[in-house]
């Protein structure tokens, strides 16, 4: 595996509206995209572009969101994880598990509408990693 | 302001050479630039390449290093913070200083040699965020 585009950073909040006044206000964002939900994520999630990578908003739709209880630890939130493309993610997920890689359940959709999965954090430097298969132009 | 690019993502480790291998051999990093200390930041810099953006391992020169206690909490090291650029750091600095967020320390000379400064994760949305100047072409 080659080391693909930096897709996003993950960010966990307790409100996508006051998060995207921030990004727009503070920080200057020009970009950001219509939010929406993934009901069997327990997430909302909106997108806000930078010149080069996103910034992926994740706000709870539940208490048992995972992002609850990163929030229950950050209560303002923070980064949550980073996403990395691969061009197969089939074959992405083959090295990662022949490694004895933990990955956090199935290949599933992810925002971007192409195959994704996670991996611990624990397996990996400490930093929640997303894998995921590049959108075809 | 406008929002600039994503420059970096912070990567805390508590061992820069167990840290390249991991993005060498685990997630297929090809171009890993030399260490090098930063000694008044109390931590050794390695600068790994994406396509679209840089990670920047940091390892704590000593205890009293930023760094260690970021350890300290998570022994396996993870997410640090976020680098944007702005094209002007003054103009930058005074738009956070007047927007009352709290900035760390002076302006400085960061690891890419341009200025930099940062700005707390409690005003932030929990993001300790490092502005930089976006070095000249």
């Amino acid at each position: 595996m080659k080391l693909g585009r930096l897709n996003h950073v993950g960010v966990a909040t307790p409100s996508i509206p006051d998060s995207v006044a921030f990004w727009r206000e503070v920080m200057g964002a020009t970009t950001v995209h219509d939010p929406f939900e993934m009901e069997e994520q327990g997430v909302r999630v909106c997108f806000v572009d930078t010149p080069n990578a996103q910034i992926e908003l994740l706000e709870p739709l539940h208490a048992e969101s995972p992002i609850s209880a990163f929030l229950e630890k950050n209560p303002k939130g923070g980064q949550h994880h980073l996403c990395f493309e691969v061009p197969d993610i089939e074959v992405a997920r083959a090295e990662f598990e022949g490694q004895g890689r933990r990955i956090l359940g199935p290949t599933r959709i992810g925002a971007h509408g192409t195959p994704i999965f996670f991996v611990h954090p624990k397996d990996m430097g400490g930093i929640l990693t997303e894998i995921m298969e590049t959108p075809k132009a």
